[in-house]
């Protein structure tokens, strides 16, 4: 806790705040957004090191003119997985914080699921010296589903290990709320083992006297929320909303009405998961700012929801505001309105402006050479994905445009010399899973239709949420091209047809991250979706769609290393609907 | 961190707060203030073990009926010296919870002042089961002035090994603001060591770059604002304003006009002190209540900066709501205009209803041994106590009614045979004030006015800040018979008169608490100021206006054990104004 260079530091603090020394630079000219006092006052701001020594009339050699800027404390994501991003911490910094971001709060969830509390530590390694702060937030429910073999577990004693660390805040969100209800063991441990004191909720729909066990039992937030009426009941029992708008599940429109003087303390904007093409195109935070005060809502209250609302809950005591002893997180934006960033500053060092990012980049292997070797398979042969044909009907999974839902179809399925095979006209395409992790040759195939490919095939080493290798295809050969590719590069997104390779994104890093910059990621991923689109695929972002398919945690239909899962039924079930034990079974060996 | 049977109690609460298993109690009929949502409704509250399992509809084979009533939570006072209630802590949450107080942060800085550390952990031990939740801030000025000998001193290795206690919350009031805006090392010290979070400020009249210095340094509340100005200052630069209405120090008339929708959650109600006659006769936090509703201030609101507010500024996430999961802390008011208490429950147990404290009292002695032996002086001779003539004026203290400060006079003296001595139709008497703790033989005299003693003497082991026990009188013989009844009783407070003792309360703990209860306590201090005003004195609450006339932190001129202190000047003085280095280094030995 206590470093003797805190005292010398904290020294030179007074004596700047106090005008006796020059501040290292002083920010001048600028509109201060006091969130204490939901006040805009006009006033310098004198930093000293990392930190905001006072806010007032000061002096220093280094001004820094921020005439006509409005200064607002630098944004706080409470809950994002960045690995949806595809992005290493260092690069997800760097896309994020020309949007005014300055801390995040991850769970990084994805790449525990890959190599368990590795993961985690080598996040927090690599996200430890950057020009955005990264908190990490403990997963909880690693694996996520023992319906799928996952790479890596977290345990409760890597719990309570993971939580030494300063950075980390507490136990990330208890998907596993039959988990909390039935009061298993294991869970319970896990969030009483937690020495800090959040612990993050996940639980959609949950309402009544199963919503009062769920906050009894620790939950402090909950970013899953579906209806109005359901918020006002999560934050009745205590916990916090975290109003999520991100790449995939976008809450804003529905909770935007529900913000009010007698709740605003209790509300927090994150995104959850975003797209690394959302990031440059749309922002981040500030995305959520713009919607929230052309809603209608007053921009301090905006403000607050993104920096000291979810400094509080975290009880994070030095960021969030500008006030003096606070990091010198400091966002510099044209207006309260459209939130242009004009300058950001970080832990007193300028690190964006005017649409340059100033911060060093790390020369340092953020990754140790462990986490880019977790792709393992077992060899798989043309003849292994075949499906023999039974009569009766198959279990179809109906991928829907833009939902991580799945539907079930029962068809009946083309078949030739014997076989079950794709039938691009009826777009109902073969789509298989492969155990990566241990390369225990457990692999399973199935039936899918939504993806519209007429050739060729896509696969993916990004799947939830035990992100073993998914493959949807016209062609048997194809897929085993695209699979063989993704694990030839170490994990990634490949197209492919007539036997070869048309594009493909190396995600070196567990699989699920590129070391590239998100400029050339988002370029790459366009170059992905085009050649899929050449292959016929319609669906909208079709990586992402592919990338739930495996989610069997989420209904309806899903296809894992270990077969077929019926969510709703909690079972692995046959592909025949009236099996007698011989299909799916047979089929995932 | 973690035990065991957390996992057990946490599975009971969540299968009461499903309804499947039966609750402890339900609380039916009242209605629910929420300070999260800002909201009152109707709802029972489910009780399990020590906590609220849930709210809403409820079974249990006991129900306590609320009908009529509404249901608050258990009031915190987030800055109490319970030393000034001359209570234990065991007395003092009996006087205190019928008024709805179910949790206080105390300072106990005066103990510490007594006997140091060991006091401090004393106090923690004395009010580890009580039916009123006392959590610690550990002092950080002890000893407060180098101009008085006290009896123990927290060092910054105290303050560490303090903070481990896990009801330590952090660093009690610095006081010593000049210390830090001087970057004294000691004191930088003191507050980096401590682990906790959370460090009170105490820096009346301090603005502009200077409180921007004392805030960067970690100060994060202040109870000492004098002016709104001030007060809107210390909100902006981020500091919790703790608006203090207590027995001497009263500010809410200022501050309750200051209270906006933007600043509302910065705000914490305080006492800081209170005597015994307030408590049994206003109350204690409902008092604020009360008046802040009658001012019109939301009667949410009020509750909130006597429950939630405070918490969140400690960072207890389990009091100060009404809420699953949180400490079932829960006060049933008639209304909340009058807050009339009805029934308090603390921790799930029933403390007190309609009139009658339900609580068991502890029979365990609650302070060791040594805290009833505090009390050694030196001899003290009639002869020592003269004050030997000498021309020129002499200073003398003016004590001010109801204030802490006081002035100076200076005064020809009245002399007889070449001494100086009391003149009572001037109202100019001796004041004495001898080291109390380790009978050094140190003791100071000098004249005061403003008692109005006819006769008689009056005499205290409560003495601010160092505690040495402080005597005015009328005659020489009564003063020493009053500092010795003083030193026999091993601490309290004497009235004497004609070389006996009129009345005494004795105040074995420390020199500073008695052991009996607050009704004995303040039936016992009415006989005193009877007594006292028997024998002329005219000054409101005389005990109270002795105990700061040692007070060398406040100016103008105080006596302690080392002399008349120049407070403005920090310097001893002597006694006569042009003295040349004779009269109060003669005095004070």
């Amino acid at each position: 806790m206590f470093e003797l260079s805190n005292v010398q530091e904290k020294a030179r603090l007074i004596a700047v705040a106090r005008g006796r020394e020059k501040a290292d630079a002083v920010i001048r000219g600028g509109r201060v957004v006091n969130v204490f006092t939901e006040e805009v006052y006009p006033a310098d701001i004198a930093l000293c090191g990392d930190r905001i020594a006072g806010i007032g009339s000061y002096e220093s050699d280094e001004v820094i003119d921020a005439s006509g800027l409005t200064l607002i404390p630098g944004l706080i994501d409470g809950h994002i997985h960045i690995e949806s991003s595809l992005l290493t911490p260092a690069e997800f910094a760097r896309a994020a914080l020309p949007f005014g971001t300055t801390s995040v709060v991850i769970d990084p969830h994805e790449i525990a699921n890959v190599v368990g509390a590795q993961g985690v530590r080598q996040m927090l390694a690599a996200s430890a010296v950057q020009p955005v702060t990264f908190y990490v937030m403990i997963p909880s429910c690693v694996p996520a589903s023992e319906f799928e073999t996952s790479g890596g577990a977290i345990t409760a004693a890597d719990i309570a290990s993971l939580a030494l660390d300063p950075r980390a805040l507490g136990l990330a969100e208890v998907m596993n709320y039959p988990g909390v209800l039935e009061a298993d063991p294991e869970t319970l441990l896990k969030i009483s083992i937690n020495p800090k004191k959040v612990t993050d909720g996940h639980a959609p729909g949950l309402t009544g006297r199963d919503l009062n066990a769920y906050v009894a039992a620790g939950m402090g937030s909950d970013h899953e929320t579906v209806t109005v009426e359901e918020a006002v009941e999560k934050l009745r029992a205590g916990m916090r909303l975290m109003i999520r708008e991100g790449s995939v599940a976008k809450n804003l429109d529905t909770f935007l009405p529900l913000v009010n003087r007698g709740n605003l303390d209790r509300l927090i904007f994150v995104t959850d998961d975003l797209l690394p093409s959302d990031i440059l195109e749309k922002g981040h935070l500030d995305h959520l700012l713009r919607r929230a005060v052309a809603y209608g809502i007053d921009p301090i209250w905006a403000v607050k929801m993104a920096t000291i609302n979810p400094a509080s809950y975290f009880d994070i005591r030095d960021i969030g505001a500008l006030a003096p002893g606070f990091k010198a997180d400091i966002v510099a934006v044209e207006n309260l309105r459209d939130f242009k960033t004009r300058f950001v500053i970080h832990n007193g060092e300028m690190v964006y402006r005017e649409g340059r990012i100033l911060a060093r980049k790390s020369m340092r292997r953020a990754f140790a050479n462990d986490l880019f070797h977790t792709v393992r398979i077992a060899p798989l042969r043309l003849e292994d994905i075949r499906i023999p044909a039974k009569h009766g009907l198959c279990r179809v999974i109906e991928a829907l445009p833009g939902r991580i839902v799945t539907d079930e179809l029962l068809v009946n399925p083309a078949t030739l010399l014997g076989w079950v095979v794709s039938d691009v006209h009826r777009d109902i395409l073969k789509i298989v899973s492969v155990e990566r992790h241990n390369a225990t040759g457990r692999f399973a195939v199935g039936l899918i239709t939504g993806f519209g490919l007429e050739r060729g095939a896509i696969a993916s080493s990004v799947a939830h949420d035990a992100h073993n290798i998914v493959a949807v295809g016209a062609d048997d050969e194809d897929i085993l091209t695209a699979i063989n590719e993704v694990v030839k590069m170490q994990g990634g997104l490949v197209v492919s047809a007539n036997g070869s390779v048309l594009e493909s994104l190396p995600l070196p890093v567990a699989g699920l991250l590129s070391t590239q910059s998100a400029r050339t990621v988002v370029a790459k991923l366009r170059k992905l979706e085009q050649a899929a689109a050449g292959l016929g695929v319609k669906i909208e972002r079709p990586f992402m769609a592919l990338s739930f398919m495996s989610l069997s945690v989420v209904p309806k239909l899903k296809l894992t290393d270990r077969g077929l899962v019926d969510v709703e039924a909690g079972e692995i079930v046959d592909l025949f609907e009236d099996a007698t034990g011989w299909a799916a079974s047979a089929a995932a060996r």
